[in-house]
């Protein structure tokens, strides 16, 4: 099964309708939010970088994935200059806090718990941006997150290796379970400002 | 002038001739404690980025500025790996969190003395990486310090026109020369364990 299938399977529920009306009623203010998103991204790779500095395979991966996010991030801010929208802070939805209080305090536990959470966003995102793909109304957009979809999948994959090769396959398919009812149950009701996770 | 002789200026005392010493007899360490450094300056650089989030320039910037930190994090724990040198933490020397404290509490000062400490360790990065470069017995990893030496300048005068660009000319200099005052005070004890800011 390839990366991309494998991100849609691991979420227990799947996106509503209701979160893709808000999303394409509010193009604008999604692209801003993707923006913060590429941001937050480079930010959390750099931030496990900084906890596991001993972890040669984890700097390295999580290294190339940080780049990777800097890059769309300066490619998300670019269509947002180029369509007037200024930068600007957006207050987040409480999704990715409420993901996080849920990592255990522990090592290596919590090392595991950083790892799926990372990896059950990125499957998230992977799966809004392929319907912003398919329902975004502008085509050049739609295709922009087409490009942008491919990259969560191959993410997915990283955290979820990373996991994997330091834990047992048991362990982290339990794990995995648990936070993805988390996540699903935090998107179940729609938060009311359009967001990419709202 | 060029950058790279504006940098040199600025610092208020050259690298003592014991910095010297201590590195060229502790080239692993320093190598290792390079690459942190290269770390906390992407760091630091998206930091800016999340605290000026509206400032379009300052984030195009920095995100091109975090993206080639990486890059040359990437490139120093290659150079690690072949030379059998694990990565590990490093207890950083005070160097980085005096500076910081120095950083005025009131925006939009603070955001001034954000960029000009940020300029300021650029400026004694190039500096001390260009001694590394002369001084280093290992002619590969003289050139590799060589290399780096060039960026440093480089990324001293982005933050440097960052500050003269919202700032008075006035302002900038007069500040400028008080960080540089506490920075060169910082390094006038050498600090016991090698580092690139010992």
């Amino acid at each position: 099964m390839n990366a991309a299938a494998t991100t849609i399977k691991v979420l227990k529920q799947p996106t509503s309708t209701d979160w893709i009306d808000q999303a394409i009623a509010n193009m604008d203010t999604i692209l801003l939010d993707r923006s913060h998103c590429e941001k937050k991204a480079a930010g959390n790779a750099l931030r496990l970088i900084c906890r596991y500095p001993s972890h040669e395979k984890l700097v390295r991966q999580l290294t190339a994935l940080a780049r990777e996010e800097l890059e769309h991030f300066d490619m998300v801010n670019q269509i947002l200059q180029e369509r007037g929208i200024p930068l600007k802070p957006l207050p987040p939805p409480p999704y990715g806090e409420t993901l996080i209080s849920n990592v255990r305090g522990e090592e290596p536990k919590r090392c595991l718990d950083f790892l799926l959470v990372s990896a059950l966003i990125e499957a998230r995102s992977h799966e809004r941006l392929g319907l912003l793909g398919y329902h975004c109304p502008d085509e050049k957009l739609a295709k922009f997150y087409r490009g942008l979809m491919a990259s969560q999948a191959r993410h997915y994959r990283i955290f979820w290796l990373l996991a994997v090769e330091s834990f047992s396959r048991e362990e982290v398919d339990q794990r995995l379970d648990e936070l993805a009812t988390v996540e699903s149950d935090i998107l179940s009701t729609l938060h009311p400002q359009p967001r990419i996770h709202s």
